[in-house]
């Protein structure tokens, strides 16, 4: 057989290759839940034939739908800002949504998503189904997920930052300054990002010859009030850490009150890092060091990724991992 | 003349009037640029015939376009909480737009709306020029203003806060505490919001028999910088304030760094009142005295009055204030 004239859709791919036209549109949106026969085929028939999308059955409306599970503190800015950067270059609109970690306000969400059929969702650490994820698929509605709190299902593309690299730059700058008791305040254990940052610092410890104690690691939720809980029972132990790597920014601050409340000074008496870098912990007392996730660059990527999927066109990567970076400031010092 | 059966369209009235359509446009939208004798007219000619709203060119966007002069801190996750909930529950998307304090790019964002023709605009803060809003009201894309720096041109609509009440309470608390040499740190002079809270303070002094002093009126740009910077001035004096209301959140963070900075303690030597009641502020070390101002109801009251334009129902009154409330917490204290 030679090479056709005219490329296929989906549809045609699907009737040559004997399997449904979903089947064909999972290979070609990469997505992994096909048999590595049937993908051999349908992509065998694309190199034979070439393939050309469907028109959708209407025209999607000039708009990015980027949700939130929830609109809090300053991480929506800096999101939403880069996502606005690249949507202007390309004359769309970007429309927000708050799903107040709430399942059935996800629901009513996507039920107006299926009706404006935007270009793309770009959905922030998630909170999005597995079935919700197949309706967007099934309509052609390109997804990208951007700091997923889950391994992100089926190939579904995500953006996220070096969070195990971050995890370990943190605790090795503890380690440098002298610290050997340094604890850890992981987010909920269900989200990837903080288990990432969790074997980082594990790991950081380990090349140091430094044993992982058990009891210096603690869990938060990500929020300020779970750090300052957390921060509370570590530093009410009997050999207290000297200091606390957070692993974000909110729980940085809940280490700050639960340090103030014990009468202990940062960075004297406690050193402490966070993660993210928001912009309001230049101005915490003291500045925070922290690790820096370029949320705003994380947003910009994830949008052009969604255009290119929404041109129809194939990502050269599923998975994009921004780098995290060290910023040192005033809140770490040696050991007392 | 008895009252007829049918009610007329702009365009009809303008004819009866013996006006343009843009001087009907403006008397039915309750704008201020029209001479009392026209404006009498047209309301006798609505009055005889009633007045029905001209079918729009195109069908507007099932979207309410929201535009911040700058994304930056946990002010806009604010206003979006409030403008999404109204606006999922009447099946609207909430669009977002960035103007980085620059006219260009609102210039940009302008023929976007243009184009686009969503059911409203909301300008927070403005920056959008007079010839911007006539662009929307030429197109009849209603808008309204939310928490305006300027006062608002000709009668567009908009929601604030009372934010005279909010000064006259802050100063007021000073006082009760003890305070006598009270400084107050302003926003830009254009900013109306800034000139109403400056008001207040004086107010509150002069009712408490205690001489405005000018040398403690310092002006900042409603950013931390720009009251850390002023907080420096003020607190060099020779005979320095015993506290400083800052008349925003931010600025009230900048004069912690310039006490810390000049080694005196919050609340013991310095007292701090803030304004906003912006979350962060609950976490700052101590937490942050300050007024609050309701912004995620500002925000939904802004959004139910677009949806009332966009209905082509009157608003029953173009200004909406909302009430400010004095949130005490750590950083105030008697003067030492």
């Amino acid at each position: 057989m030679t090479a056709e004239s005219s490329p296929l859709t989906i549809a045609q791919l699907a009737e040559l290759a004997g399997v449904s036209t979903a089947t064909v549109s999972k290979v070609v949106n990469g997505r992994s839940e096909v048999s590595s026969q049937t993908r051999a085929a349908v992509e065998e028939l694309i190199r034979r034939h070439g393939y050309r999308r469907q028109r959708r059955r209407s025209t999607p409306t000039a708009l990015v739908e980027l949700v939130f599970h929830a609109l809090e503190g300053d991480y929506p800015a800096e999101i939403t800002k880069g996502v606005a950067r690249v949507a202007r270059e390309h004359d769309l609109t970007v429309g927000i949504a708050d799903l107040h970690r709430d399942r059935a306000a996800a629901d009513t969400w996507l039920e107006g998503v299926l009706r404006r059929r935007p270009s793309g969702v770009i959905a922030v650490f998630s909170g999005l189904t597995e079935t919700q994820h197949e309706h967007l698929a099934r309509r052609e509605i390109p997804l990208v997920l951007l700091d997923p709190a889950d391994v992100p299902a089926r190939g579904i593309p995500s953006v996220g930052a070096g969070n195990w690299n971050g995890g370990l730059a943190a605790t090795r700058h503890l380690l440098e300054l002298g610290h050997r008791r340094i604890a850890i305040i992981t987010g909920p254990d269900s989200a990837l990002p903080s288990r990432a940052r969790l074997d980082g610092y594990r790991t950081a410890l380990d090349l140091a010859g430094v044993p992982v104690a058990p009891e210096l690691i603690d869990r938060g939720d990500f929020l300020i009030e779970g750090g300052q809980a957390a921060a509370h029972r570590l530093l009410s132990l009997p050999d207290r850490p000297t200091a606390i790597f957070a692993t974000n920014d909110g729980q940085a601050v809940g280490v700050y009150h639960a340090a103030r409340r014990l009468g202990l000074r940062v960075p004297d008496d406690l050193s402490v890092v966070g993660f993210d870098d928001m912009p309001s912990v230049r101005w915490t007392i003291p500045p925070l060091t922290t690790v820096r996730q370029p949320l705003t660059e994380m947003a910009a990527a994830a949008t052009s990724m969604l255009l290119t999927l929404a041109q129809g066109e194939p990502l050269p990567q599923s998975r994009v991992e921004l780098a995290t970076e060290l910023v040192v400031r005033d809140s770490t010092a040696p050991p007392p």
